[in-house]
């Protein structure tokens, strides 16, 4: 194991991930998420494992409201032996804090109650160092313990804005760079595949095994792609570019990121780099296609918009799918995607057009036409590539897995032009 | 602590917070949620983190892959001194399974490579069930191992929707459901309140102290949401709704659902048992309105799809607002929010339309109108209503309350019809 363990509590689903990542950057390696509910002995029980398991830091995040189930702030600071005492000035800042929200927002509030609040978020434990709110919590850089294995504290509060708003200065704090310096670089790299089973891969990484010595290879698939991602120390990046070239060797053109690029970040490139436009019609998906592309700030200067046609008149009102058409292939086909696609670019006056239209489910499915069948299509100056795909899963998952095909399908369309 | 502990181990995202719900829906009360790297010994520390908590039962899921670093299967036969052998049978069952559906994907796989990971995902430690593949990889169920502390490990694979497929057959299991069995019922309601600060909520509670006992009550804001979850067994239902009550006559309409249904649930329940269809028109959420509004199965039958007016170009041509209005006002106005509704409206036929207009940043935003200002309409049959909000975080989440916003709305302009 390279780096610090560092070890994080009472971390939601979009908390951990950030944290894990930003550590990672740092070269620091996390050694265990561990999520738990709002009891004090739950808590002190998982402040004890990450104790007991050596790590140099332990990151919390949640727990710091003004209710009195939020407790993170008081259990940590009395399992390291530090009693809570509210700080008149830190008390101050967040009172100012609140009225100024409550104002804005034409909150109108007991005082008394919000004072209660206040002094309960004002609590510091003796010898912390006070993170300032970016929402209204304060968080707080608990120093190590009474014994010699309790590692410092970074309490962060759980709202992921807040917390990444206020983790420079967790990092700058002077307890955490001590704790996380001195690690060695790591690398992180990840090699994105669309098209090949895990299977292959494995058979190939087994081939590989004497070549790879010491590269932390896990691969895993997400929504249809497959991805392999390596961590590796500095020193081993030859190695790691070895195991790149024979990837790309036995599968070409499945191979579609090895620097890091997601599948919207290649289709955000090609539109700006072409100076090209798109725009969308949606069936199934209604508009989660067009939400993604969209996920990128910037994405003005190449999205033109799109339609959301769920039913078959609105297929004819805003993509000019003529009815006659849906009629006889049914609205769920190649000639109505093709159709959507070109009315899509010919209505938003966008170079290219992209329709999806499919069955998600869970009822609509037919012996011919089964839940999951998605006929999709981009249509754009270099031509025209059409598709369908019968996709596994439920609801959410046909859903969502549609959207990155079509993504994969304008990024084919626009690497081949 | 009502209930057995129950802790889950490798749990991806989606993974844990539906297995809590399943096993609280049970009684069953979820002690620890822990997220774990691929190291071997990683895995071993937190198995026996757990067992030393004494948990009556263990869930992993994930690890259960073809490649070699999916070590979990073996890891817990292990840790459970049961070493694991190939079970021919089983063998053979997922090797028809990866054929099947390589032919179905037009897969060409080296058929050693295949046999490879078929092989390795057929290991089985001894005296262990297993629980047929879903996707491609088994469960297991392993019984409980040397010491007396050692629970039975229910092993699932990683994968949403295959875990989610195998549960059933999990909690079948006789090993499972011995674990499981004579647990009281423990109840979970949820009230949900809009436009309330969680501060407010805090002093409500503190003041209820005497009366709530042994009721457990977390709060949360989500999303612009307050939600009040509580948890008590059946013989404090009474004492429940002496909460439901107070906080009722406190709130008044903020109080927007205690019988567990979301503001989603609630607006497809309003257009569905009025007969309205709805339609959308959307800038700075880019059609995830329109996707979120489609979540629930059957929308279709009220949700007749919407336009996604990123540019300028696409309002005027989709939704019918005059260029002369957005040049007055700016695209971000209650005025253009108010044409774009109507226009929506009216361009799919629709009886309510609904539409957002916002800077979601982190560019565009200036003094007047800085980034987080959204402006919002809903134009039905009963009126209209609009609203503007200044939304906090970054470009994501500035999308993402934008639309519960605009659900809300919808809401509150069909309740007061």
């Amino acid at each position: 194991m390279t780096g610090t363990e560092v070890l994080t509590g009472r971390v939601s689903d979009l908390n951990g991930p950030w944290l894990a990542e930003q550590l990672r950057k740092a070269g620091v390696d996390v050694g265990y998420t561990v999520v738990v509910g709002d009891r004090p002995t739950d808590l002190v029980d998982v402040l004890d494992f990450l104790a007991r398991a050596r790590v140099d830091l332990i990151v919390t995040s949640g727990g710091l409201g003004p209710t009195a189930d939020d407790l993170t702030a008081a259990v940590v600071g009395d399992w390291q032996g530090r009693p809570s005492a509210v700080d008149p000035a830190l008390e101050q800042r967040i009172a100012a804090i609140v009225e100024r929200l409550s104002a804005r927002r034409g909150w109108t509030v007991d005082p008394e109650a919000m004072a209660a609040g206040t002094a309960k978020q004002a609590l510091v434990p003796k010898g912390a160092e006070v993170l300032e709110p970016t929402g209204t919590a304060p968080g707080l850089v608990v120093p190590g313990g009474p014994g010699p294995d309790r590692p410092p504290v970074v309490v962060l509060p759980g709202p992921p804005s807040e917390l990444q708003g206020m983790w420079p200065a967790a990092v700058a704090s002077s307890l955490v760079s001590a704790a996380l310096a001195g690690r060695a670089e790591l690398r992180q790299s990840t090699i994105r595949l669309w098209g090949t089973p895990e299977a292959a891969i494995a058979a190939t990484l087994r081939r590989l095994e004497g070549d790879l010595g010491d590269l932390e290879i896990t691969t895993c698939l997400r929504g249809g792609e497959l991805e392999v991602v390596t961590r590796y120390g500095v020193a081993l990046e030859e190695r790691y570019q070895r195991l790149v070239d024979a990837v790309r060797e036995e599968y070409g053109a499945a191979v579609f990121s090895t620097d890091g690029s997601t599948v919207d970040d290649q289709v955000a490139r090609l539109l700006s780099e072409r100076g090209l436009t798109i725009a969308t019609a949606e069936s199934c998906t209604a508009g989660l296609l067009a939400g993604r592309l969209t996920d990128a700030a910037g994405s003005s200067a190449w999205v033109r918009g799109g339609v959301v046609v769920y039913s078959n008149e609105a297929k004819h009102d805003l993509a000019d799918v003529r009815t006659e058409l849906i009629e006889r292939h049914g609205a769920v086909s190649e000639e109505v995607a093709v159709a959507l696609a070109n009315g899509a670019r010919r209505r938003l006056g966008a170079d290219v057009g992209v329709a999806i239209t499919g069955i998600a489910g869970p009822g609509g499915g037919t012996e011919q036409k089964p839940v999951g069948l998605v006929h999709l299509c981009v249509s754009g100056p270099d031509g025209r590539l059409s598709r369908a795909a019968v996709l596994p899963g439920g609801r959410s998952q046909v859903r969502a897995r549609s959207v990155t095909v079509a993504l994969h399908l304008v990024r084919e369309l626009l690497q081949a032009g």
